[in-house]
């Protein structure tokens, strides 16, 4: 019998360069995991599918999310809206599927603040060194954009005291292991396991 | 890198037949973890050793280690004290072993209070009846102690809410495996990863 059937909803956020996107890539091989899927008011562009993708609106049904609380958070970015949809949150966490999402800083205060049962996990380079150097390695950025990276994460690392986790990824391979042992930990915490207490009480 | 090199104190606690004793006897397979020892005004037994099994010490000086706050926990049991010394567990997790400690609540809540970065851990077999059925098995206890263990099993219930994480022991290989993902999830936590955060502010 494994602790707390119900999924998890799991936030990662992480400086550019941080590794996020191969970290999640790999989570996402095993089939307990769920990938939040976002809504968007932007055009779907060739090969997006709406339900894999994104969820696709038009600004009036995203509005409408916003005053119906149908979203665990939301921005804008060059006029286009971008936002968590709860229920498919919520329809994954009661298949029992843990839900992975990456979002940056602001929104993941966001989502603790709406959904404070989900678990902040914040993925940092061993150091800024290493950091400066991954940005460069990826060669796809110039040396100003390195630079407003370097800042951005600068600026993020004053909210990682709010995260619950940090996860230094060093060794790709570690870095997932710990990422998914924090996600098994955290099915054997007490609060998330109340009805089997009841239950055991009720014996 | 790993992260938070120093060692975490494992508190374990569990009903009688909740499978403690096996449990810890496999996590000490891996050297990264240390095992508490306890000090006692006890007499020593043939066989046990000084450091190793207690560390033995007369009344006058466990009186005074209660004194000088030395202990983490301590308690009265058949006219012996028994208690755990501070510093012994201080210095394994200063060499960066965590430390499991096993005890029941009672104690584990004296810990708790005095070194709240520690984590309670209780573990507990999936039902009372299957509680029943392992301490029938065991044929060392007549009907009356085994009554006895479930009273005292049902009583302990009523602590599980102040523990961290709730274990559930069915499978042993599972357990084992739960235990140590909490350890190395607790690594994870930002409270225990605040002289990184600063380096990484410093950089």
């Amino acid at each position: 019998m494994q602790n707390s059937h119900k999924g998890i909803l799991i936030v990662i956020s992480g400086f550019s360069g941080s590794g996020k996107g191969t970290v999640i890539h790999e989570l996402m091989k095993n089939p307990r995991y769920a990938l939040s899927i976002s809504a968007t008011t932007r055009k779907p562009r060739v090969g997006e599918e709406e339900g894999v993708h994104y969820f696709f609106k038009s600004k009036q049904e995203f509005q409408s999310m916003i005053e119906h609380k149908e979203l665990l958070e939301w921005a804008i970015f060059c006029d286009n809206y971008y936002g968590t949809p709860r229920q498919y949150v919520e329809e994954q966490l009661f298949n029992g599927k843990d839900v992975i999402l990456e979002i940056e800083v602001q929104g993941a205060l966001q989502i603790k603040e709406i959904f404070p049962e989900c678990v902040l996990v914040f993925l940092t380079p061993p150091s800024f060194d290493i950091l400066r150097q991954r940005l460069e390695q990826r060669k796809t950025e110039n040396a100003s954009i390195i630079e407003k990276r370097l800042y951005r994460a600068k600026e993020e690392l004053e909210f990682m005291y709010d995260y619950d986790y940090i996860v230094i990824n060093d060794i790709l391979s570690e870095t997932i292991i710990n990422v998914k042992n924090i996600i098994q930990a955290e099915h054997c915490k007490t609060a998330r396991n109340q009805i089997f207490i009841e239950k055991l009480k009720g014996e």
